[in-house]
């Protein structure tokens, strides 16, 4: 079997000037472009390659960046004050706070003080309930970009096997929650699971984000399945995902690269969630 | 093997009480008793039962409900400016919309327009968010229930393998929710699982949602599994679950009876989340 390659990047490119073909459009009428406040606490340097991807981004989409750089010894008084004057700010549409915070930040108050209509990262408790009731609103980016990816590429999900391995807020949730209001048969596993092959082998479509280097290997999943890759670590000063890539080939119908695969992706949904926001505070108005 | 049976009914009278007692000394502080606004709308009489359950319960607990009936040709409108009244009125601590609702009125947007804080279902976006991230703040009261009785029984599910049968906003993905946040292992089937038995084999718990009668009969389990039955419908003239309960006898661990299993703890669920609401308006003053 030939394992097909499904790429993010180009996809990820044409969601970008699609983002950007609309704004141009949206802001004559509006009389500004739409704005992305980021705001970055510390210097985790992942996290300020992550931010500069993300402002190449809104360059590319025709989205006015502004950044909010904080010191790590940001209290917690200085960050909510400052997500209250973003959330009244005319020209802000969206607000993005990079994670993780440092540890003496109470990160689920920051981000529940955002104002949901601005909550371009989908984290929002508002966002999330509305995403659990299968009314998604503005949702989180890496699910919403795998969601994006696969329909892309025509697979569907509805009434298939599907496992989620990893369950955090961001990405193993949400996804779950997404697959399931699709109509897939969703189980979720994650570092508690006692084997997670017998799940893993089940599956018509494993989708992994735990952070583990090539921990989805040829003998953890059936012939013939399709694997999306969310997972992101280094090994070696190399970028590698969860999924053995290279072991994967000739038996996966096709698997994500990483980098290249949900990765661009992530950034695309971002795009397209801050002109959502800009679309949705312009109509109110 | 002898078959345990979970009931619920007498759990539920001794969380009743809990409340009452907590309520009685709460009161004297707050110079009032809690209010329960219960919203009836048309004459659906399974409606009309479960809101005198409701009613029956509250007065156990000491907790005042306040009953809206209205007819069922309401409008959108006057349901929307009933449900801004009560969010407003000082002496109602919870609002609790009765489902279904007539086919003309927006479902979403009636339960989305009651305040979060009043939510005594856990419906509203904001809640169900709270719960989806893990941090349970008024949470579905039947889900909810069915953790309290499996907590009273001493049945942990922390690395074990469970399968939620029905993926419904009030009961499956919620319950899916509470179970992937206490690290089990969970698989979600509903009406697009191509097969259900492999599934629910699987589980060493089985939570069954669908409102099937007798869906979940000896074969569609592994000997030895625990049976939450969470449907309810008529069979003639009988009230009856999904679980063949005759014939899991001897085969199951465990079971929950219907009547009697999880019902009467999702009516003592609605009385703990009303004193919830209660005691955080009492704060808040």
């Amino acid at each position: 079997m030939k394992t097909k390659v499904l790429w993010g990047k180009d996809l990820a490119q044409e969601v970008i000037q699609r983002v950007a073909s609309q704004i141009k459009v949206l802001k004559t009428t509006v009389g500004r472009m739409p704005g992305l406040a980021v705001v970055l606490v510390g210097n985790d340097p992942p996290s300020q390659i992550y931010v500069s991807h993300k402002t190449r981004a809104c360059e590319r989409a025709g989205i006015r960046s502004l950044g909010h750089h904080l010191s790590s010894h940001t209290t917690m008084e200085e960050i909510l004050y400052l997500i209250q004057r973003l959330n009244t700010q005319e020209e802000v549409d969206g607000i993005l706070v990079q994670l993780p915070l440092p540890p003496h930040l109470n990160q689920s108050k920051i981000l529940g003080s955002i104002d949901p209509n601005k909550d371009v990262d989908g984290f929002h408790p508002y966002n999330m309930g509305k995403l659990s009731l299968g009314e998604e609103s503005i949702a989180p980016c890496t699910p919403k970009g795998v969601m994006a990816l696969l329909d892309y590429y025509g697979i569907p999900v509805e009434g298939r096997e599907v496992v989620v391995v990893g369950a955090s807020n961001i990405v193993g949730k949400p996804l779950a929650l997404m697959l399931v209001n699709r109509m897939a048969t969703v189980t979720i596993c994650h570092i508690m699971t006692k084997d997670l092959a017998i799940h893993t082998q089940r599956a018509e479509i494993v989708f992994t984000a735990t952070g583990v280097p090539h921990l989805v290997k040829r003998d953890m999943v059936r012939e013939g399945a399709i694997i999306v890759d969310i997972g992101i670590s280094r090994k070696q000063g190399k970028i590698v995902g969860d999924a053995d890539f290279q072991g994967l080939q000739g038996w996966a119908r096709a698997i994500t690269p990483v980098p290249g695969g949900v990765g661009p992706m992530t950034v695309a949904m971002l795009m397209e969630n801050t002109l959502q926001a800009f679309r949705m505070r312009a109509r109110t108005r």
